[in-house]
């Protein structure tokens, strides 16, 4: 039997229609129209035979086909989606997914069980659009959510993030018995649009994910002494624009020495007027690497030319850490068995590549389940955004390749490889 | 007879006491205080013998020490300050002028009055602080001044220029009559702090102003294309902050080159989010130079660079003009009086410099008046400001020299020399 691949296009267009308007997807996490989408997955997988629906404490559904070992088999997604989103992201991989679950149900029907477990599971918020904590859903299921810290967050009318899901059924103080989830989980697949240009830029429809990339997140302040443009000579001046310019310029230089990104994503000037020398000048910096010890080595690099620049320029620095997080490596063998699946169906062709967004992957893969990502082509890299896209061949090969990831994985965990 | 610069120094004083507060000097146009300091102006001028007081049609008041000639040489400055500005900037050049009108008046009733008329003028608004249009007064006196162009201007509580000026006498639509007062003007004098770190750099009190440089004033806008910053690769980026750092500092080298200044004292990004490689970036560039074939070819240099940068990092560029005004070159003969001056008083030391920001000066020359500029060293650079300060011994120094130069050009002008 054989995943039906046109169907899942189908699907999610359907989904669209219900879930989407002019400006794109509106499925925000804990609303109506997410509640929506959530019902008519759940219609879907009420029509296949022999899979259990369960809601559990944080939120996550779970399609449960029960095979001949408890041990199971994870595919996992999310359908919120940020607003005004894309059609595609997070809500491809359970999509897909329930392709590969009628595909092992079908087969279980005609009598041919599964040697262990299969399971979909449908993520709760994880882009945190409304509450800022993206995650949360597989970050409780991981072990890894501490209620204090997203209990009183409020969204842009106010209203309390205890508040909102507990008119969801989820309790705040009970999200951490969701850990239960993964205590039979053996691997985890996650297919996902790239939101990237890589693949489209190799001229591949799909790739293996590495891993998830470690990010460095700073603000820095360089502070000079704000002057009157007219009258101080260019040689006195301390000029604290002149100093954020050169390290923009040079953390360039240093994400290709290391393999990574850099990404100065804000300037602030002040006074910020026409007639003043900068006297104090704010950028962000986002430093990603997959390789921890690379990641180290450009903020290293990085805080020494700010310091360089910043004594060249005699003007002051100072670093305000705002977010980090290590790389998260994937399966070594899981990573294999997906490029395999590629290959085969793709031509022969596959690409490895790592993930510069976090995804729900990351927090499985932290708590100890073997876990890897497929990736699919996405056109001009666009995402949370209406004009996301994936040509319409690329999605149905991706429905290919991940039913022949979950078939290598289900054989990996059943004949005890892993 | 001479001067009493230590008078100078005490009226000084006096004058903070009477319009400042701990937040600075407050004299901005057009309010009771500024309204304070003219009568307080006035009343000195009615101690000196033989002097005339008007106020002319734009708001300038004038006191007049007829000489021999109706041929007049002119000592100009402006009692306005920006709020919480300085103790100096403006009224120094009046009350220092003061002192040479008395010296001169009592020369005259002791018997030797002046072969040349001399006269002393407060121009009306300056500072442009309230309404945004600086030079105002001596604009109107120019023959520069556009009524319907003001006549709408609103400050900060919606009041109408119209309307403020009229309820200190004045009617915009006869603001330009005062254009009779410079047709016996022989020569034009104005004292000021530098308002720039030369002189303090140099160690020396005193300049001579070689005029005021020309400003071509830009917005600059790169375009290129937000992207994610995890997900898109360094080399497929189209970082419009890239680009406007790069020109940033290539301004630089090109202020160096043609011995001007070039100032970035903005920069503002899109979306400007920590997680976003830069769309859209606008920098505002200040271009300065004396000389009007060097401050073009300073803006033909960075178009061009801009032009380079933007192929470069696969972006666009666009240029947006917001403000322009030639350079202004003060009169050959008075600029060497000037420098004679200050030699005679500082120990025969001076330095020639030309001024980057403007003043009613740079009106009067423009209207044809041969007209120089004296500096005396501010400290640290700052005006606008009320940590603006001078040494007491370079005040005293500024009176003398400023005296100096008024007899000097007093007798150039009386020979015919001019």
């Amino acid at each position: 039997m054989s995943v039906d691949p046109g169907r899942t296009v189908r699907e999610l267009h359907e989904l669209r229609a219900l879930t989407g308007d002019q400006n794109g997807a509106q499925r925000e996490c804990w609303t109506p129209t997410w509640a929506a989408a959530r019902a008519w997955l759940r219609e879907k997988i009420a029509a296949v035979p022999g899979v259990a629906y369960e809601l559990d404490e944080a939120g996550n559904a779970w399609a449960t086909l029960a095979g001949a070992s408890d041990r199971a088999v994870l595919i996992g997604g999310h359908l919120d989606s940020v607003p005004n989103g894309g059609w595609l992201d997070g809500c491809l991989n359970l999509v897909a997914g329930l392709e590969v679950l009628r595909r092992v149900a079908a087969e279980a029907a005609a009598g041919s069980s599964p040697p262990v477990t299969l399971r979909l599971v449908d993520w709760a918020d994880e882009e945190g659009a409304r509450f800022g904590r993206s995650l949360l859903g597989s970050a409780a299921a991981a072990g890894q959510l501490d209620p204090d810290a997203v209990r009183d967050l409020t969204d842009r009318d106010g209203i309390v993030l205890a508040d909102a899901l507990a008119a969801h059924g989820v309790l705040v103080d009970r999200m951490g018995e969701a850990r239960r989830q993964l205590g039979t989980a053996a691997a985890y697949l996650e297919l996902h649009i790239e939101q990237g240009p890589v693949l489209e830029g190799l001229g591949l429809p799909l790739g293996a994910v590495l891993g998830t990339v470690g990010v460095e997140r700073n603000v820095i302040r360089f502070t000079g002494q704000a002057a009157h443009a007219g009258s101080t000579p260019m040689a006195v001046r301390r000029d604290a624009f002149a100093a954020a310019a050169r390290l923009g310029l040079d953390v360039r230089e240093i994400a290709q020495r290391h393999g990574g990104v850099c990404t100065v994503g804000s300037c602030v000037t002040r006074p910020g007027i026409v007639t003043a020398v900068v006297g104090e000048c704010d950028i962000t910096l986002d430093q990603r690497n997959l390789d921890a010890g690379r990641l180290a080595a450009m903020l290293a690099d990085a805080q020494a030319a700010a310091q360089r620049f910043a004594a060249e320029e005699r003007v002051e620095v100072a670093w305000t850490p705002t977010w980090r997080i290590p790389p998260i490596p994937f399966d070594a063998r899981l990573v294999d068995l997906c490029d395999e699946a590629i290959r085969e169906v793709a031509g022969g062709r596959s690409h490895r590549l790592p993930s510069g967004p976090l995804h729900d992957a990351a927090s499985v893969a932290q708590a100890g389940v073997p876990t890897v990502m497929l990736f699919v082509q996405s056109l001009r890299g666009l995402s949370h955004n209406p004009a996301e896209d994936t040509r319409e061949e690329h999605l149905e090969l991706c429905v290919e390749a991940l039913d022949r990831l979950a078939a290598k994985t289900i054989v990996w965990v059943a004949t005890g490889a892993r």
